[in-house]
């Protein structure tokens, strides 16, 4: 009745069969609504439809396709390495060895061609260099924020953190790649400090 | 100490916040690990992970980043629709129009360009015609069965699906726009109904 699957696409159903389990990695952010913790599935879609709907603030000459596949990717090796809370405390280099020991694992599922493709996308996503990967990175530091003004604080009070840290640490690399972004959030996130601020007094 | 936000970049944040809605939509389909039902926007990220993944599958010609975009942007509508499981009972035509007016609120709140944009490409997924479209909802229906596969029945067990009806309903649409990607399926669903069928005996 039907022909025999070809290895090449047993092996991308594989990928696709084992990318799944980012459903199950929860993310230290809560919805807007303040319902539950995110998954990184669901956020990977969220940066993505950022990138999407905020396409008039990439730089110059940017690929917003290339931008979006860094953003559909750039999470999965958060399937063996676990999501590290931007805030919390994690030894950088052993995270960095544990992401690249897994982007190796699950992109080397793929057939050879693919998986060099993808894990090239991831690199680059990582260092942060490109105009793309610059767009990518400050977008997907934003969503937490934009998260956190709407549910009322979120992982800033789980994890008490005060707007200067805020500022520097998050805000600075929003601004790199998405000044316009930030100009848009930081108000808006220094209300809410404000009011937390006022609430512990 | 940050410039006033513009009016245009005030509409697409209340466009994201309202899109953010979609991770409480639940759909009918059941993880991989069958530990829970997915929702629409973990969905949505997968379903686009298919495009990029199985691009080697698309037709001739095919712009993969419109694929994409559509599938990024297919199940909004669910917001205020929700989502009709494709084996429950639902009045088409009352449904087509519900998700007719969710496109037109929800897309209504971006910026006029950008809402007729993303408008577009909705009508174009739902009207299921040119070859990006005819990819994606090829794609959109292979992700339950590939789910279901993997769980053990799922979404087929709870809506008391037999063969016949899934290889009519469902793999016709899949084989429309996804021959290959069909052709894997549908043995490995067989396999899935037969099992149940003889549970069922």
């Amino acid at each position: 009745m039907t022909p025999d699957p070809t290895p090449r696409l047993d092996a991308q159903m594989a990928f696709l069969r084992e990318a799944d389990r980012l459903k199950s990695v929860t993310r230290a952010t809560r919805l807007a609504d303040n319902t539950r913790f995110e998954n990184s599935a669901e956020h990977s879609w969220q940066v993505a439809l950022f990138a999407l709907t905020l396409a008039d603030q990439a730089p110059e000459g940017c690929d917003l396709a290339r931008v979006i596949t860094m953003l559909l990717l750039h999470d999965l090796v958060e399937i063996d390495a676990g999501d590290a809370p931007v805030f919390g405390d994690h030894d950088a280099a052993a995270l960095a060895a544990a992401e690249a020991a897994a982007a190796s694992r699950i992109f080397g599922l793929l057939p050879p061609d693919q998986a060099a493709q993808f894990r090239a996308i991831w690199d680059e996503f990582e260092a942060n260099e490109t105009p793309e990967a610059r767009f990518a990175k400050s977008l997907d530091r934003a969503v937490p924020p934009f998260l956190n003004i709407a549910n009322g604080g979120g992982s800033w009070i789980d994890y008490n953190v005060a707007w200067p840290r805020f500022e520097t640490q998050i805000g600075a690399r929003i601004a790199r790649g998405a000044p316009q972004l930030w100009a848009w959030l930081a108000p808006r996130a220094r209300a809410v400090f404000d009011r937390l601020a006022g609430t512990r007094r």
